[in-house]
Order: structure tokens, then sequence, then C-alpha cells
């Protein structure tokens, strides 16, 4: 059955931290994933149905050796998810799990739901800030009742600060910069530099900066699912690298339906061993994130409940949202013609 | 996509005491509909998405020269429903929101979702009697979670009120005395009129009478969604225009799916100043409204549970609602062949 | 339209003690049943839509004659389920209820919702140890959300207890014990003698034994809805008829959708008088329950969002199940060909 989902591409599966010796599920792209690690520490994810009757593995048990049991009839799976017997017979039934391409970088495990073939992890993003000693960042997950088309969307035409987090990342100045787009292939790209205007109350208190200020944005979407925000905020005048620089990290990750895992991670190059600024970040992110969830999940209902479609307007500042929509589309039909790169 | 409901006719759409200067949003035909009032004080009434990327406009804001602004990205749109600009570039983007017609008159706010040019202001019935000096009256909006057309089938067989609220305005009378019918185009009127019967309780508290009374019943269907119903009760033999006379108006109107909104109206020509009286038919006529919410639901699932339909048993009773089922039927092929009225 | 459910069958519509004077409704193979008892005593089922304005027939009333009224617009049904009348008019309508074939014995109501013409009492299967004087059991039903099939096939592949109730009626020697499988008709029987094992908890305390013991399971399912497993435990080495006998008759009746009723009855035939022992079983019945409902409906959800249908893995405990499946299977299919057995 064709998904709606993109599945051939990496997509944040779970943080390092989430996933030990026990057994997590996950929805992503309208697949169960069973998540745990094996004896040496590395983490594996297969499909959450035991083949033999589709029972959730991540409800059976997981040994000191690795060993997955399916807690229905029993069936027991090695390391690599290949069935290596059952209680009810000598000999072992032919059947393996389903293993999907994961790679665990900088405190990330990245997932290929699609044909494991094509997973290419020079795909993925430079992530290494996130392990960087210079650097230091919270992260997490929130979860998201709005389909992933319109999380893209969000990111990727942020001139909705102004109107949508106008106490802390938005102001007149967002909405009135013009972008920059880059396109490479899949991968979409805008930059916005504003300069010698007011700072917005997060950068502010963030970096004790007074009006006027040089904020630059520069996105990058690595479709499906990724997303980074390269972010420098300096006095009017500062050159580079003087100033302070932030990062932040999306994982937009979907999960069953017109449902999205939206992980986060938000680094800074400044003042890391400030304690109370980095609560102070991490309160202001999931502040902005939930003011985001809510217009999101108020804009999948007008989506879902007009199927027929009206036109939508668009405007300049549209552009890198198009593109990766475009961009979105084109790895969709590419992947139901039979994944064959074009 | 063509809807089930009829979408050319006029429905009610809020009482006049319910819109303001905020922004209010409301299902109508599966509709989103976002009211609000301008200015100088006209209701005004506009599908609830933005034509940028359908956000609820009944998220944003209204200014105090009418102009509403979606807060997602920022589109700002006049009276008209016509985009005036927005803070991303200078030059205006061609847009505009669909406006649906509005009467709004003796309290209430008629809205007519379908084609624009063929609302008639003329079709709305009589309802002078709601700002009558000589009449009082108490109104609201109850939500049912049942399709319209068993609103209207309710409304259309009143036998129905002696076995569904026998403690309040039904007794056998109702059921053993037999209406007459008449057609005048879509409309369907009926009659009813009891004489020398026992006085249902609800009469007889409000208007302390004591049995043998008549009492009249004459309803009139305005398809698709407006119902009322003209009472009279007196002391048997007493003459028109002599006696106490009630007014219900009901509006029946589609929501989403199979939820409706059920508008109503009651009113009295007699001891318009007592609010004992007014609060005392107000608290009866949400009882009966309830018993007849918890009936429909129940129906609802009965119905939505046999899609392949068995037949129904029909009995003369039911003559009024069997032409009210049909008027419907004909205003929506009618719709769906192209809006000609033949 | 069809249903996905066998309904040519008999299913467990209820318990006697579950249906008296009142109206009860219980959703069977997706119709709604409305079960009643006549004045002389026998149990009555009928579709619970009244056939003129399908309005549940559950919440009406019904007299000390036995007739039933339907409590919207006072349709009167005898207790043949022929309208005797109604209040609108003299004549009666010619209308009448779907009546279900019933079977009562044994304290169960046994019901056919399918081609009336074809209920064949003598498919049911013996139940008499029910009310056999040297016998005791307690009874009950368990909502469950899952698909019925699931249900057979936990039942019908006991291997299961190893591994989901190892703490009360599981251990190794379920899974470790191969099953004899007979195929008689629709009829699926399965044999598994487990001789000198370790006692499972639940006999240990239920009969006093201690291990060695030998362990009997034989199992019939009579489809589409009826399991009854006979059950002997006794110290190694003795001879039956001695030792202690137990019984489970399983009711799994299709309600609506993927909803099941799971009824169940257990029995035994030593120390009957013993109230706390019952109490005990009947708690130990209950837990053991809850683990399968939670099972399955893990399961359930797994079916569910697998439409495609990955291929299963099978191993030689799973034949009894697969024999039900496909029993299954050739009912449904024989049904939809139109009923002729074949």
């Amino acid at each position: 059955m064709l998904s709606t989902h993109v599945r051939n591409g990496w997509y944040l599966g779970a943080w390092s931290d989430e996933i030990g010796r026990t057994l997590t599920r996950r929805w992503i792209t309208d697949i169960p994933v069973c998540f745990y690690r094996l004896p040496d520490g590395s983490a594996t994810a297969v499909e959450d149905r035991c083949p033999h009757r589709k029972y959730p593995l991540s409800l059976g048990h997981l040994d000191d050796e690795g060993t997955l049991q399916c807690d229905y009839h029993g069936y027991r799976f090695d390391g690599q998810g290949v069935c290596v017997g059952v209680a009810e017979q000598a000999d072992r039934p032919k059947a393996a799990l389903r293993r999907f391409p994961l790679v665990e970088k900088d405190g990330a495990i990245w997932i290929w739901p699609g044909e494991a073939g094509l997973a290419d992890a020079s795909l993925l993003p430079d992530t290494s800030w996130l392990t960087d000693p210079h650097w230091t960042h919270v992260h997490g997950v929130v979860p998201l009742k709005a389909r992933h088309l319109l999380l893209v969307e969000n990111l990727l035409d942020l001139t909705h600060e102004t109107f949508l987090h106008p106490t802390s990342i938005g102001n007149a100045a967002v909405a009135a910069t013009p972008i920059d787009v880059t396109v490479e292939g899949d991968r979409v790209g805008f930059s916005r530099r504003m300069i010698g205007i007011e700072a917005p109350p997060f950068y502010e208190k963030s970096c004790g900066l007074t009006s006027p200020v040089d904020r630059w944005q520069d996105g990058e979407f690595h479709p499906p699912g990724i997303f980074v925000l390269h972010i420098r905020v300096a006095a009017t005048g500062t050159e580079e690298p003087e100033g302070f620089h932030m990062k932040v990290l999306y994982g937009m990750t979907p999960a069953h339906g017109n449902e999205t895992h939206d992980f986060y991670a938000l680094a800074r190059d400044y003042l890391i061993d400030d304690e109370d600024l980095t609560e102070f970040q991490h309160k202001q992110q999931l502040a902005v994130m939930q003011e985001d969830v809510d217009a999101l999940e108020a804009q999948e209902l007008m989506y879902a409940t007009d199927p027929g479609g009206t036109a939508e307007s668009s405007i300049r500042s549209d552009l890198a949202a198009l593109r990766g929509r475009r961009a979105l589309a084109k790895m969709l039909a590419r992947e139901q013609r039979g994944n064959v790169p074009v």
C-alpha cells in the first residue's frame, strides 16, 4: 500500500538518551517501530509486529544477550532480527524481523524507514555542534497532531514569527525582510539578513543586547524531515565571527496518519555553563513550539475538512516553503514509481 | 465536492446578541464560518480559512477599522473581504475571502451558505413577533449530534409529543388528532386542531387553564432549515383572538457531518412582563429539547449503522414529514444539477 | 450489505440471568438486538430498530401483556413482533420486527443472527454441565475491543499460556507439548496431554496438587462462536475418572465493528460447595481474561494498521487455529454465496 509519507529518507527516530535496554515503541511514517539497544550498546529498530501473529514486540522481553522474545507465543529473535527459535518446536521457524537502517551520531538516532539499500549516511546534515565542547544545547520532542507538510512549511517561512510569536522571537522586522532562496538537488536553503533592527524580546534577554541589532537566519531543509536553522545576533555592525550564535535542529518525523513527531535541539556558543540561561532558553523554546503546535493543529483541521482543496494565494516570502513542498512531492512521486532517483 | 446539505437556502447562523466585535467560528453546512461585526455594526460572515494557507481567521485580530488580520502570516482583509495587504511585500496579494449573504432582522442573523446570487431575502418567514412589543420571548441554541433531517422530521410530526414529552407538552390527544397538510412550492404546512381535550401539564401551568381546552398547532417548514410553530390554547369554546398564543421558531442548521445547530426561540403574547413565567417556560423548553436531543442522537446511531437502509413503515401522521423530506431531496438534487430552480 | 461476520451460526447472546422484563440492547454481528422476556418467561430478541423510523425499541416500554411500544411515535408490537397498532390511526400499520431464533438452555440464551430458516438447535454443543448438580460454575461477559478472529485464534492456540499467563495457568510445559488436531465438518478439536509436569500456580492452589502432575486440555471449536475446553489435572499416574475436572465455555460473539463480547463460564466437579474456592477461581479467571484482553487489543491495533497484510509465519502449534480460521472463512464464503451449505 502506498504511504502518503516519503519513506526513503532519514528521519530523527529518537534521541540517544531515550533508547536503552528497554523496548520503546514509536510510530514512524505509519510503521510501528520498536527501538532498543543490543548488549554492545548499538541501537536497533525493528518493525513492532512479530512475523508470527503481528503482536507488538515492544510488549515482549529483551534478555541480556540481546535476544528479543515476543510475549504472545514466544518467537525469539537475535540482534540481526533473525528468528532463533520458539519453545513450541525444536526446529527454527524461517522468519525475520524487518530491521531499519539506523545511524547514531551526536546524540541522535536517525532512521531510514524505506528501502534499506538506498540508505546513505552521507545525506545527513552536519550536527557536530550538538557535541562540540564549545557549544551547549537542550533537546526533546513534542507531539503534533498535524501533518508533516504543515510543520515543514512553518519552518521554511519564518515570517510567521512576526504574527505568531510576537512576545518572544518575532517582531515586525522578520516579516519585513525578504529572503534569498537556494535550491541544490532536493535541498532548500534560505537566508534572511535583518540589519539594524529592534531586538526581539527573546534575544534581548538571552544575549543582553539592546537595539539596534543585526539578526541572521539561515535555514536548510534536508527533505523529507530535517531542518537546521543557523542564527546569529549581534550589536549592529559587529563583524563575524563576533556575536552570538545559535543553531536549531528540527526533526520533523511523520508518526501515524496526520500526526508528527516534532523533535528539537536548541544550541548556543556563548555562556555555555550558564544553567539559568539554558533553562530560560529551553522554556522559551517550548513556549514557542506550543504556539506553533496550537496553530498547526488549527490549520490541520482546516486542511482535513477541505479535501476539495480551494486554491491557495502565495506571496514572495512563500518561496522556500513552495520549493520544500515541491521537493517532497518529487521524492514521493519518485518513491511511488519505484525508488529510482532521477 | 458535493455536500449532503442543501446550501442554497437561509439558515439561522447566529442570534444577534451572539455576534460582536470579537471573532466567532461556527460550522454551517460543513463550512467553517467566521462571524463578526464591522465598525458600523453590520454583521459579516466569511469562510474561516485564510486564502493564503487556510489558517482560521477566527484566531486572528479585528482592528477598530474593521480590518481582519490572519495571525499566521498577516494577510489583512477589509470589510468586503478583499485583501488589502501583507507585511511581507509592498504589493497587495490578489486574494479575497468568501463572504456569505447575511440578513439580520428581529434579532437573528440569517446566512445563505450557497451561491450568493441566489440569495433572496423575501424567502425568509415573518419573525416580527420576536421584536413585537406585545410579545416576549426567550432564545438560544442547543448542540445536536444528529443529522439535520432527523430534526426536521421530529418537528414535522409532533405526534411524538405524546410518547417523548408526556410530562410537559404531550398527552394522548396529540397522537389521536389527525393533521391537515398543505404544500406550497417547497414549503410544507400542517395544522392540528385539538378541541375539548385534557390540558397538557405545560399549558396548565403556563396559562392557568383547566381541562377541557382547545389546542391548536400550526406548523410551517421553510426548507431547508426554518420551522415556525403557531400555538393557541384556550378554554374550550373560547373564540379567537381570545386565548393564549405562543410561537416557536426553530433554526435547524447543519453544522459539520451529522451534527446540527438546534436554534430555538419561544414567544408568548400574554403576561409578557411575568419574569417567573418566562423563566419557567425557558426551563421547560430546554427540558423538552433535551428529550428530543437524546432521542435524535439515539436515532442517529440507528441510521448511521444501517447504511443499507431497511425500508421504513409510514402512517398518515407522517405526511408532513414525508413532504418535508421530499422538499429537501428536491432542493438538493436541484442544487447538484447546477442550482437552476425548476 | 455484506457483513464481515458469519451470521448463520449460534452465538451466545446473553446469560439467562441478564435478561428479564426490562429491555436490554446488545450488538450482535453489527446488528443492534433488543432482548426481553414475554409474560410466559420466554426470551425474545428483535432488531432494535422500530420499522417506522428506526428508533431503538430498547428505549421503549414493555407492558404486562408483553406488548412492546416504541417511545418515539408509539408503534406497538406483540410477542411475535407483529405490529398491533399505533395511537395515530385506527387501522394497523403493516409492519413487523425482525425476530431472531433463540434457544435458551442451561442458563444461556443462544441467538442465530442470520437466516432464520437455517437455525438448527442440534448444532449447539453439550452444556449440560452448567446445570449438572455435581458441578458448579461462575459466568459472565467481558468487553473486548478486538476482532472475533483474534479471540478464536487465542483459544485455539493455548501455547500462549506459557508467555502471557506465566503467573497463573501457564508454564513451560504448555508450549513444549504438541497437540493433536481433529477436524469434523466445520468443527475443530485439539488435545494436549501434559504428563508428569510441574503444576502451574492456578492448579496448585485450586486443587492442592504438588508437582508432578498430569494436565489435559481438550478443546472444541464450534464455529463461528463457541469454544469449550475440557480440563483434567491430577497427580501424575492417577487413572481417569479420578482427578480434578474443569470445563470452560467461551461465547465469542462479534459485537460491532472490531469489538467482541467475550462470554465465559468456568465450571468444576470438585469441592462444589467451597465458596472461597469459587471466588478464588472467578478472580483468577477474570485476571487471565484481562491479560488476554490487553494482548488482543494490542494485537488488534497491529492488524488494523496493517491492511496490506504482511505474510504470517506459522508453526506446528498453530494448526488448530489455522483450521479454525479456515472453517470461518469457508462459512463466510458460503454465506455470501447464498447460504447454501456445501
